[in-house]
């Protein structure tokens, strides 16, 4: 796995503290934000960006979304990359 | 739920045959087909996008990703939508 900077991994944890870990790394000046869920995770990743445009409105958008497969102890999975945008 | 002509909804079948059923439609004529995953199922869809583009090769494209949320059963629940387009 590819964890990049401004990259949260969407995984065991609430939706709501990753919801939170995003938001904070917004407000700690990050301008965008990837949201990353892998296999049955990926549910979650989009759970996760509903929560922070619930919260924070018309203050985030979303930037774009990529779907592939890597691969992981030797199993092909799919991936979702969300990125969120902050808007001025 | 909003089941359109052209959209494909990811549940409990295997991800092979929401895969056949998409390229089915493309067969017949569709230019383009949504799949479409709810709740736990939305990581199902992008395996089967993910299977089609193994299937087809450069002869389908990604052409949106939508995401967002609807209610069902008084519960809101996270989906996605995946339009796959015929390329020529
Ligand atoms: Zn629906």
């Amino acid at each position: 796995m590819d964890k990049k900077p401004n990259e949260v991994l969407v995984s065991m944890k609430n939706v709501e503290d990753y919801a939170l870990e995003v938001i904070t790394l917004l407000n700690q000046g990050a301008q965008e934000v990837d949201i990353k869920g892998v296999g049955r995770d990926i549910g979650k990743a989009v759970d996760v960006f509903n929560m922070i445009k619930d919260k924070l409105g018309n203050g985030v958008e979303l930037g774009s979304v990529s779907i592939g497969s890597e691969s992981r102890d030797k199993k092909r999975l799919s991936f979702i990359l969300l990125r969120v945008k902050k808007v001025y």
